[in-house]
């Protein structure tokens, strides 16, 4: 196994998406007295992910980016939720949540560990500006940002794993994808990357329905991102 | 003045690459008992840099990055300086020079003091794995990785500098270059980008020809990184 670098999905498998939402939404929406069902409004928001990527890779969408998807989303769900009235400005802040997400309690110690071997970059569908956001506010150590923008594809399209070997001048055997989603590991691993599977099962809260354990032939299971930097450094 | 993300030249403005290189190769192939003309060497090799990418930019070559690009014109002018007889892995160590090149004695504490306050990234025609290994080993501290081979277009073309803004989801406005060389900040600034000039009057030692001071007018000036970052923590 000669590993040089290692990409990582971001979104529940370095941060903790739903719990900083709905955490920081909360606080802020409750300093200025709004009734809002923010876990709803932030599942529901989550909920549309998926299928508004899916149109952009179905030629429905030109290329947009997932400020922009869900900033879309944001305006279409909101008033069901209670959220009205609020000037650009604030929807502008709500939206850029996503940019201040929490890493989970391993993610920070376990990248830093990682680090001083690998070359690590994010491999998301979240665009770059994010991803840079969020990895300075963070303090995640990477050493290059690839997001879909980079690519003008989101994952799982073939274009997005490869194209981050080819920017590395990695040939696909030689870069691990670390995710806590099976169905982004089978895609790496079908053009030839390394996997690694990091459960988190309290991603979705009590709306998870997969990705307790591994459903694939990974390279490396691991309880968290502590515990395969360790099982990396052998 | 509204500076969100500082984009850096690399080759010349945070990189001395003529002298990291001169003293490096000789010093490896002095220990091989190698009679090479490592000084001829290392300023013919730089001076195919932009013919090379010339060809590229007038479509003569399909995209070819630039290790690629040095590794053909090493291979061309090695025998002429007595780069002769070396094994493949060797003549790629070589070639790989470029990925080793040191700071100027200012980039390193000059760009910390600038990360504290800015996104900072490279615009460098150099590709990503290049820049990411140079970054690694001599601690410079990007929060994103903009290589030519990213936008597939060379600087001075247009869409380096707007595709950097553009990732960095910034108006050009919001976003300066910095660099050693006039004619890179004309390009940007012709586009919108603020500029801020360093003089690297040694970069290429007794045959400088040019870039011993700003020649346009540009937002900043400055006599090295860190006076630049003093001048930009106002």
């Amino acid at each position: 196994m000669d590993v040089q670098a290692i990409l990582f999905d971001v979104f529940g498998t370095v941060v903790d998406w739903r719990t900083s939402l709905i955490e920081e939404l909360s606080g802020w929406g409750g300093l200025r007295g709004m009734q809002v069902d923010w876990t709803g409004l932030v599942d529901t928001w989550r909920g549309a992910y998926a299928p508004s990527m899916d149109r952009v890779r179905r030629g429905e969408l030109p290329w947009t980016n997932l400020d922009a998807l869900h900033r879309a989303t944001l305006r279409e769900i909101g008033p069901q939720f209670g959220l009205v009235g609020l000037s650009d400005d604030d929807m502008e802040w709500v939206n850029r949540g996503w940019h201040r997400l929490r890493p989970w309690p391993d993610s920070v110690a376990g990248l830093h560990a990682l680090h001083a071997r690998y070359i690590l970059a994010p491999l998301s569908n979240g665009n770059v500006s994010l991803l840079v956001d969020m990895a300075r506010k963070a303090g995640l150590p990477w050493d290059a940002i690839f997001g879909a923008e980079v690519f003008g594809h989101y994952k799982p399209d073939p274009e997005t794993y490869l194209g981050a070997c080819r920017l590395l001048s990695l040939e696909p055997g030689q870069v691990m994808l670390c995710a806590a989603h099976n169905h982004d590991l089978a895609a790496a691993q079908k053009l030839g990357l390394q996997t690694a599977f990091i459960p988190r099962p309290t991603e979705y809260g009590p709306l998870q329905a997969r990705d307790f354990g591994p459903e694939g032939e990974w390279d490396v299971v691991a309880a968290d991102m502590q515990d395969f930097a360790a099982r990396m450094a052998g």
